[in-house]
């Protein structure tokens, strides 16, 4: 974390550089309102201006005459420490949402004693001067990414803190533990049985909390990333169609993906709160009587790293030995969906023998999708469907510490059961799992770490 | 302008839709910021926060419950009519840039009580509350616009009220003239000779300053529009080596453009402050000795609209009848750029009798690059390199009106050395052109005019 100079002035572009209405260049540090002062038309007036307040006024070039010295007329938000985002002294400069407009802003901060702020370095600092425990540093960074409304939910709960309530409140029923066994060791009321029993159940709420913390980072990681589904069957199965139904279900956070080929189109799409990258291999099968070899390259290319494969049959020309084969071929699961539902009501009972997981649709009709959709989802988290009332874990690192936590409990109880252990080794074990979880709010936590953590955030955050 | 309706709470996202560090999304009109207080966690905070301040807070979805009501961490800029840019009360909220989260702030705002902003409508409505003229209004979708850094100050200057200024002095000009005609119909120093003399000077001067500002729209439509450049040539002139030593000059600024086939490569460049598209056909010639068919095809549809030609031709080689014919047959200006001049020396004199236009370079060690730009820019400006110290026109519409005043005051000019036409002719013709130049800035802009400026503009602005 050498980069990250805590207090020196910085400076970065936080929208993206596409023409728009606004665009924001902001910037913190010690002097930061002084420097900014130097390429403003109202120096008195937002040198003087309350935190939490914004000028008026023009950015101007000071190293030119007067032609040309007006780069563009701004708002400027100022916010004085402690009471910012970063802790520190901050400004955010409103501009017009030009990419010249707001590079050139940028430039001149740049040489009027800003630095550019490496990635996430105003979420590190916020971090460092106590704004944000970790767990909602890295919540900024999920809000930003996320791409569904249950993603995006999930972040915001873990932003406002829920999660490191929860660690809070399972770190109080450990440090309470310690306290009743300190009493034991000091007083024990049966004196001759030192190594023995204490209360315990505070340990059993702990461990169970931790335990259903650590497994809802399965779904979390899911709403997070999402999955990764592709659509394979015959060429007249109807691909395209039920494609389309999916886009159609939630055409509003559908976006088509940049650098696609022709060989096969990918979107993303939401099922059910969790977005999914699908892709559609349609197009390439010529012939209508099988699985073209081309095509069947194509798809085990395509879903060797995918989390379901949805196989699509029209029903009314049954399920055939290619299909059979294809299914049972792949290495990830497979979910039969038989479309033509409405033209032709296939023999499900029979289907179900032959595959496991089926589902009956009619993409032309966008009939079933719904059902399709939950069955994806169920597959998708193994049906463990979460009745979790609050947010569960954020990140792989935060399950990490979760899991070590975990164990040191899952000892400490197990030893506890055994009279040939002290009581000092349960308090040892509890002490090691209050550091596992001190480490997911970032109480203790290594710059490698942090490193790690704020380097994934993009400029300007 | 129907859809245009003042007052009326509108909201629009204001940065682009890519994930970034921020967005906003912001709002305007009447009881903008109770309406806001209905999605907001501080209510009684933000309802009697004052003009011109920030509040931190969530924003919550009021139609669900406390698990998943809340949308995001924001800051709300405060600002109160009229001190505001639509001159109404606003809203700017500046939440994480995530495009779920952007377009769910937004999606809340028109579920409680706005509606969805037209194109420009923030900015038409400053322009009738009467916080912007049309000349500053125009400026600020030029600004968002502008590629490089004349672009922008250009459009900054006219921003900032200069080019209005000019208009309000010239049009103080002719009403000085008419008032002084008119003492001079009321009180004639000689009575015989009503029709004749007044004093012309303010008048020669108004049109003066007019016809500069009518000239200067010439360069100010390059530097707005930016021209369109074709580099052609044989496969062994180096088009490769001096796109990408264009491209080196000013590569902040440049950027590729989406949608391009591999049959051409185009991006954007700075030629001495004009946006320059600049097209390649490198990659097709297959043949070293000639021009190839397809290249000719080529070079002929890109250079139909286009505005100069660079003809690049090594100088080892000479130039052979290829080149001329090719270059003769062109419709557009060619500039002939003799390349690798390190390493030959071509006889220039020789060359200039064959070719009016020429540029010696070396695409390779980047040298004679100023050079080629500079006659690049001489020749888009025809010879008309401006020596204004005050920036010009900033759109067509303008100069159209700029233009009818000119001829008004021509016109007059020229009767009141007519002693067969009265005085009261020439006020007229000063009265029409006051008119003319009351459109300029928008004193009385009929509603398909209006439409026609802000229907262009982004949403959000």
């Amino acid at each position: 974390m050498n980069r990250y100079t805590p207090e020196e002035p910085i400076a970065a572009i936080a929208t993206a550089l596409v023409p728009s209405a606004i665009g924001i260049v902001r910037a913190s540090g010690k002097n930061c309102i002084e420097l900014a002062c130097g390429i403003f038309s109202r120096k008195e007036k937002l040198l003087h201006a309350p935190g939490n307040t914004l000028v008026h006024g023009w950015i101007e070039n000071p190293r030119l005459d007067s032609g040309c010295k007006k780069i563009d007329e701004v708002v400027i938000g100022v916010y004085k420490a402690p009471k910012s985002f970063t802790g520190e002294d901050m400004i955010e400069i409103f501009c017009h949402g030009g990419v010249n407009v707001v590079t050139s802003v940028f430039s001149l901060l740049l040489e009027n004693g800003f630095r550019k702020a490496e990635r996430g370095e105003f979420t590190f600092r916020a971090y460092i001067n106590g704004k944000l425990d970790l767990t909602r540093a890295e919540a900024v960074k999920e809000i930003i990414d996320s791409r569904t409304n249950i993603s995006r939910t999930h972040a915001a709960e873990r932003l406002s803190g829920n999660l490191l309530e929860q660690i809070d409140s399972i770190k109080k029923m450990i440090l309470d533990t310690i306290g009743n066994i300190e009493v034991e060791i000091e007083y024990p009321e049966d004196e001759e049985n030192i190594s023995g029993s204490f209360d315990s159940s505070l340990l059993e709420a702990a461990r169970k909390k931790l335990s259903d913390l650590e497994a809802s980072w399965k779904a979390e990681k899911l709403y997070q990333d999402g999955a990764k589904i592709v659509l394979c069957g015959k060429t007249n199965a109807g691909k395209s169609s039920l494609f389309n139904s999916l886009l159609k279900e939630e055409r509003s956070i559908v976006s088509s993906i940049e650098g696609t080929t022709r060989d096969w189109i990918e979107c993303w799409s939401d099922f059910a709160g969790i977005p999914v990258r699908l892709f559609d291999t349609a197009g390439l099968r010529k012939t209508d009587d099988a699985i073209e070899e081309r095509g069947v390259e194509l798809a085990k290319n395509l879903s060797g790293d995918s989390d379901i494969i949805l196989y699509l049959v029209d029903s009314s020309s049954g399920i055939s030995e290619d299909d059979m084969e294809f299914m049972k071929s792949q290495s990830v699961p497979v979910l039969l969906v038989l479309n033509k539902s409405d033209v032709c009501d296939f023999n499900l009972n029979g289907t179900e023998k032959v595959w496991n997981d089926s589902v009956k649709i009619s993409a032309r009709h966008s009939s079933g999708i719904e059902e399709l959709v939950l069955k994806v989802k169920d597959i998708l988290l193994n049906g463990e469907v979460s009745s979790r009332e609050q947010c569960g874990l954020g990140s792989a690192r935060q399950k990490k510490s979760v899991q070590e936590a975990l164990e040191r409990i899952e000892h400490a109880l197990e030893i506890s059961r055994n009279s040939s252990y002290g009581l000092d080794a349960v308090v040892q074990d509890l002490e090691d799992s209050l550091e596992s979880l001190g480490e997911v709010a970032g109480e203790v936590t290594p710059d490698d770490v942090l490193e790690n953590i704020f380097s994934r955030f993009c400029v300007g955050k």
